[in-house]
């Protein structure tokens, strides 16, 4: 037991210098004034190093091997065996990756944070093009650094010259377990169930949503999201929202996570939907056990159960015609431009399915080809098909094939996302992963809790965060995300459940 | 050279743990929610631990060894040989507190930041007092481990049962070459001088005030506040404005030095004062030179230095005839409450002699009362001569026999000041000496300038920046504060000049 004790002193050292990092990178998106750029790169740089050389050193190997195996009578998801197992694979792969790495591509993140900011204001993507330049070369290293573990534990062999090798390498940061190929099956399925519901939709006069589209003051719109956010059981006490260029969500504890949205005052989706979105993040931070806090399990179980949680708060509440029978009144009340549009008319125009540029405000059926899109690019500029400077070309190209329209700008073409600037790659299909799963849980929760429909009606959300809380929220990292999966549904991941909503839905 | 290299690298990286641990501090005054106060704590202890760590590392001090003396025949004010000396006389202090005190000190102060501010509120001493015991704790140890090396520099021996020797050891952080009995000395000439001054003021009609008092939209007292700021030269694409409990600058860069100030929609002064306090300090800190950055020579030479910054903003140009004539037009149009009243109105009123509750809300004159007030209490806090729990009786004790009046309840007395809460015991004279310090600055700039007076009535501060950025602010510690003071007006420390100016200004 001293040396488990000892164990999480070092890693809650080292989950403190994270966490400080996280909360100078949230500054840089939210307050920090433009001159302090290049000072916040050095700083963000020597915390994320030390986090990596404590995390990375030996008395934190020998620990976790004098630990190994040693609670394995205990089940799966106890918080210890959880402990040494993930921080026994975390490690693995953070002692593949030099100290040397870690700073620099803390430093160029931070760098192209800015210049993305900047090159998206004035639609330059020659301003940006170096620093994704940079990061697309990190992500090679790392994913070369990487490959072979990925490859040994899934004994797929180590395979230098299979093309996606870098990209499983990736992605398994991300969404541990999911593989490109496993991704492409899945984007196939769907593409087979999207395109004749696409069509079939498309056959049909679009509904009204221009009203979408009138003045919205931004105070009122930042109140109502907020509201909404509450109503869902967001802790305000232990979080708050701030505006960002793109909106995101970070913690810093169970106890402190933040969520950040941008305001339009002529088109009233992008902040009320994507507050939504990001409190479902926040649910879910907010919602893990108290007793992982300072672990490295005290976070999501991996990017697509993360956005499992975001999507369904967002698309499978907030997009729902109870939803709007319920928040109308309000709606109306705090942006009088609303007034004389009633539920079902909002209902319709908060679902209009149609070919549109910027993916976080898509749709929920074309969302997927953006996803899509993303990922052909990142596939192609790991293996080295694509250069950085070719690819606003395949970008348009892309937009066109499969949604038939060209952004006039980069802007809002291969701009429009903060997270290559992140240094993210293999990380979009996650959205993917995530959106089908939302729908796998969602289905769960009602089976599960039978009046849970009226309860939603009613704008009570207590008895589905209380299920989400208790199948996947308070697990934190405990558990994997096919586990997590498995236990609350009985079933593996699986496209059927959304496609069966989005007909049920769109058709 | 290549020993100083390795030198600015290991002192980059402790400048880069204590700048991340001030935004997490600023944060918490700012932005955090309330809930993230203990997962602050661990960070800030974990920051402050390993900063502290990685100064007194053996490397450090080898280098600092081997490079002793190495450039001593350069100028006092070289910056490889001020930070040879400064890095040596910081680590001699910092080698004799161990970790365990570093970060039970950041820890302790984390959670009485947020009591202080609880307790204020409720104007419950005794939910503080626990609190501050602590850190009087804490500080007396710090006291007790770093005396005999500041009595051994200044040869006045080791001699632990001197009633001040504590006060000297903590004082000489924050005033490097100040003492408990020389500050006396200059309360002593002050007091001397004050009385007669005070009993003559008060015995003419005040001026009316009453008009600072009216209604005034905090959105524009945001406005007009930072107006003046960015006149004064305040770079904010280098900075910005927060608000917070109690006003503060904070620097996590040369490139990124932020303020904050608190709003009364029913009071001019506080917002307004504190906006061009504050901004004086965050102009030292903007005027240091870029090449310091990241070392310990990046910082105001003294506490004292830098409260001569912005007592010389906030007073001897802010409250001066020649401001006024030249902003009431401006600020009668940003608040229209003001109209009707001119700009020797507005003088008189801001300049009123009163004694009143709120350190920082008094006048010049009343000023040092309040301070000499709290160097009395922290000296028999220090001593053991007073025990926390009789803080407040001690403190309405004085103010009543210092300025006659008593506070109505602790938030308006004791609990009034964050400092205390921050750990800083030892500090307030600071606040004294500077004053003295910013009329001998402002004499010399006016003596070397002389349309300086000219240039400030138009409203063009341009020169007086320039001035002291090339006396004081560009040279950080790269100066001793006696030093700088003596090179830039002639003269040493003295409390003349202030007592004229206050003299020709009051009498």
């Amino acid at each position: 037991m001293e040396q488990l004790q000892n164990l999480k002193t070092l890693l809650a050292e080292t989950a403190d210098l994270s966490h400080a990092a996280a909360v100078l990178e949230w500054d840089q998106e939210t307050h920090m004034p433009a001159g302090g750029a290049g000072a916040r790169g050095h700083q963000l740089a020597t915390l994320r190093r030390l986090a990596h050389e404590r995390f990375t050193a030996p008395e934190v190997g020998d620990l976790l091997d004098r630990l190994a195996g040693a609670f394995d009578d205990r089940p799966e998801e106890d918080p210890d065996r959880a402990l040494v197992r993930v921080t026994q694979r975390d490690r693995a792969r953070a002692t593949l990756l030099p100290s040397e790495w870690v700073s620099a591509f803390a430093e160029a993140t931070s760098a192209a944070r800015e210049a993305w900011k900047a090159a998206r204001a004035a639609d330059d993507f020659a301003a940006f093009a170096p620093h994704l330049r940079r990061i697309v070369e990190l992500n090679i290293e790392k994913a070369d650094r990487l490959r072979p573990l990925v490859a040994e534990e899934r004994g797929t062999g180590y395979a230098p010259a299979k093309a996606d090798a870098r990209y499983d390498a990736l992605l398994d940061e991300f969404e541990p377990g999911a593989s490109t190929a496993s991704v492409t099956a899945a984007f196939d399925e769907l593409r087979a169930g999207l395109v004749p519901l696409v069509e079939e939709v498309a056959a049909r006069p679009a509904p009204d949503d221009s009203f979408l589209h009138r003045d919205f003051p931004e105070d009122a719109q930042w109140t109502l999201g907020l509201e909404v956010a509450r109503a869902f059981g967001y802790d305000m006490n232990r979080g708050r929202q701030d505006r960002s260029a793109h909106p995101f969500s970070t913690s810093f504890a169970i106890s402190d996570v933040r969520i950040t949205t941008r305001l339009d005052p002529h088109f009233f989706s992008p902040a009320f939907f994507g507050t939504l979105h990001e409190t479902g993040h926040a649910l879910y931070e907010q919602g893990i056990a108290e007793s992982l806090d300072r672990t490295p399990l005290a976070d999501g179980a991996s990017l697509g159960m993360h956005e499992s949680q975001s999507r369904l708060w967002e698309n499978l509440v907030g997009r729902s015609l109870s939803f709007w029978e319920h928040w109308m009144p309000r709606a109306q009340e705090a942006l009088p431009a609303l007034s004389g549009v009633d539920a079902g008319a909002m209902y319709r125009a908060v679902n209009v399915v149609r070919p549109s540029l910027i993916r976080v405000e898509a749709d929920e059926l074309t969302y997927h080809l953006h996803v899509l899109l993303r990922f052909e690019i990142e596939r192609r500029l790991l293996s080295g098909a694509l250069d950085v400077a070719d690819v606003p070309d395949a970008w348009n190209e892309s937009m066109r094939s499969y949604l038939g329209i060209v952004p006039p700008s980069n802007a809002d073409g291969c701009l429009q996302d903060i997270h290559w600037s992140l240094g993210a790659i293999g990380y979009f299909p996650t959205y993917t992963l995530g959106t089908l799963m939302s729908v796998q849980l969602f289905d769960a929760a009602r089976r599960d809790t039978p009046a849970l429909d009226d309860a939603l009606a009613a704008g009570d959300y207590a008895p589905l965060l209380a299920w989400l809380r208790e199948r996947i929220h308070r697990h934190g990292r405990s558990l994997t995300t096919p586990d997590l999966l498995r236990r609350a549904t009985g079933q593996d991941l699986d496209a059927g459940p959304w496609l069966e909503y989005a007909r049920g839905k769109y058709a």
